[in-house]
């Protein structure tokens, strides 16, 4: 098949797929996802993906039913179903189930949905510079936890998409959080600084792998959250993402930015290419 | 029937009702709704519903393609369709349309699309006093809009509803700004103070129709946000959305409050139900 859909057990293209009316994320976005860099038919760092999952779901309060080796083999006996050993992206979401639209949580009987879906998806070469704007994060305080309540996110990415860029850094005042749909680091002085995990920013699994890379090749990191002016006056500015990897800018607000550590950046982008070519046996 | 949905032009019962997987409210909830009081197949305060409805579509950019005049005989027509002069819900929304998923809005051919339903659902008689409970607002700054994330909201239902609760009232650090699904109002000193109309709130209809209540009755209203302290140190604690109507509070957070002006309290509720029967012609 070129693309495969799930939902509860049941699959079909993502064309033909249908879902209940009373399903919760209909009327309330109740629930929680995961997206995955796929392969030669192989999960990019599963494991972090589902550490990821499971929390969410504990935040959420959202009691999933299948342990990680249930929801793996699912997940890969979809990965296996599409016609490709190129690049694909594995999307899968949890609600809070199907019933009658009601804010409180529904009886503990009702179980959660599962829906998943994989596709074709090249990612864009790395080495392209990206380009940035600024947007106001007037995002809610859960952003800890991967949701599927994104409206902030859209609207961020379409003025990204109408400003020509490619993504949009959001900032509270002055302190940048995150991207709309990415971490976001600077490099100065040969340091990588980065804001700490807390409600404002989800854990991203590129921003952990970076920091691992980090660690192993003695580069700083200070997680602390830096500010606007910092950021313009960075040597680099990394945005990282499952769907993007490991990019660096070169303008934000029409403005030139980064660019001074071109060297840093190669082999940050290389050793992550390495890793991933090392864990997919590629 | 017993009730009624309705996605793009076809229609069930609810519970047959489905949705394409790609419909935009599944992976971002990404849309906008209005839930109106119908009684003896008549929808009340519609023009209300009707002026946010169109607003929420502006805010979030999405080109909703029917006019007021196509939208109510689309809805009027469900409400007919359901065998009960009795009290009702009509709910509708309206998302960004079906496509790949993708934080950037699709395609401007791609029309948005609306589902809705009517379900019976009797209002709780105003008499009975709420019990509540303070949330910490940890929502997000777009709560002008009338949207389909409503994660913080389902989570802060839920804890009310764990304490025995009818709602929620959510605050931002000391500062009162609505109640999980409803604003919410004091009276002191025969004077009714309530949050000012901004990013804080929904624009609420019931809310509207209280200040036009006060405005048309002598209590003067005073459109200023109010503290945590004033809320439990408040004569009454009125608290009003369009499934509760209105509703004065005996507790919070297990504490009793209001109580202190019942005759005002009876007056604002007795002159409600009064404009309900004189708008549906009961």
């Amino acid at each position: 098949m070129n693309n495969i859909a799930y939902y509860n057990g049941k699959t079909s293209s993502i064309e033909e797929m249908t879902i209940p009316m009373n399903d919760r994320v209909i009327y309330f976005g109740d629930g929680v996802y995961e997206a995955v860099y796929v392969r030669n038919h192989k999960p990019f760092a599963l494991y972090d993906h589902l550490d990821r999952f499971y929390n969410s779901c504990r935040m959420m309060s959202i009691d999933f039913y299948m342990n990680r080796d249930e929801l793996t083999a699912a997940m890969q006996s979809l990965i296996n179903q599409v016609d490709t050993d190129d690049e694909c992206m594995l999307y899968w979401q949890a609600t809070r189930g199907t019933a009658p639209r009601n804010h409180v949580f529904p009886n503990p009987s009702v179980k959660p949905n599962l829906l998943a879906y994989v596709i074709p998806k090249s990612i864009p070469p790395m080495k392209n510079r990206v380009k940035l704007i600024l947007v106001e994060d007037r995002r809610f305080f859960f952003c800890n936890i991967k949701t599927l309540n994104l409206i902030p996110n859209v609207l961020a990415s379409q003025k990204a998409a109408e400003a020509g860029c490619d993504e949009a850094i959001f900032h509270r005042g002055e302190i940048v959080t995150e991207c709309s749909h990415g971490n976001i680091s600077i490099i100065k002085n040969g340091a990588l600084k980065t804001a700490p995990l807390n409600n404002l920013i989800l854990a991203g699994t590129v921003r952990k792998h970076l920091l691992e890379f980090c660690s192993t090749n003695g580069i700083h990191v200070d997680e602390t959250a830096f500010t606007i002016a910092e950021l313009t006056d960075a040597d680099e500015v990394i945005v990282s993402s499952t769907t993007t990897m490991i990019r660096a800018a070169c303008e934000i607000d029409g403005q030139p930015v980064g660019g001074k550590a071109t060297e840093l950046v190669d082999k940050i982008q290389n050793g992550y290419l390495e890793r991933i070519g090392r864990e997919l046996v590629l």
